[in-house]
């Protein structure tokens, strides 16, 4: 199997463990030479918190198991384009290059804000998009679905 | 003593805190109910990881205190501009306000990226800044020239 497959699909089964969770399914892992150095999913209801994303929890995950705030030689497959905390983060942590599954209109500005705010930063991201995408999109329509039928 | 220049004096106090630990002197504090609920002051270097600014860490403090992720009856009381992580935090959080004290060319993009992604935001963040501007300028300059001649 390709590699950059075999990673989004481990952020898929995170995404799967939010969904499990009822939070909005989204996964992600953190690579580094070649191996998945750490996993996290959105949590956000669950932990009370609107830090817990997906992103900020492998983040932190990474920066322990490597014993720095600098992630330069890390990859990060995440199901769900980041939003705009993410996006500050993963500049922050100097992440090399984001696998994003599939964009979200309402939120979503991965690419919009490295562009917008690439005069203040000190950081490039490679940014590749639509691995998994059939399957990640499937998972969102499926939680937003349930949402819909257990509200209304 | 006007009430918003008491809280900013405290996120100045914060602010203190993370220079004399050798980091960028950034403190932050959030009150509800006219009381300050949590603090934070920079300690990304401290503890290795780029998600530890003031901001961040008082939005994790007051979001435990309140038990819920949606802090939309504090306002936050910062030293500096916000970067485009911890803007994303506080529209994230859903803080009411936000007084910051000083501007930040390098990396500050708070009013930007609040008028920039105002189309994909669900939620609208009242901002004042320019509280206690000279003395977080000298503070912010001290800390500069000192690791200027540290460096060199």
């Amino acid at each position: 199997m390709n590699k950059d497959l075999y990673y989004m699909k481990e952020a898929y089964k995170e995404a799967v463990k939010a969904y499990q969770k009822n939070e909005v399914p989204v996964g992600c892992v953190i690579v580094c030479d070649d191996k998945i150095i750490a996993r996290g999913h959105n949590l956000r209801h669950n932990l009370k918190c609107s830090l817990y994303h997906a992103e900020i929890i492998a983040i932190k995950k990474a920066s322990k198991k490597l014993n720095t705030w600098i992630l330069d030689n890390c990859v990060m497959y995440v199901t769900l384009e980041p939003c705009l905390m993410c996006s500050g983060a993963i500049v922050q942590s100097r992440i090399k290059k984001v696998y994003y599954g599939i964009e979200m209109d309402r939120f979503g500005c991965f690419n919009e804000a490295l562009d917008y705010f690439k005069h203040k930063q000190n950081h490039n991201v490679d940014v590749e998009k639509g691995l998994m995408k059939e399957e990640i999109e499937e998972l969102m329509k499926n939680f937003f679905k349930e949402l819909r039928e257990v509200k209304y």
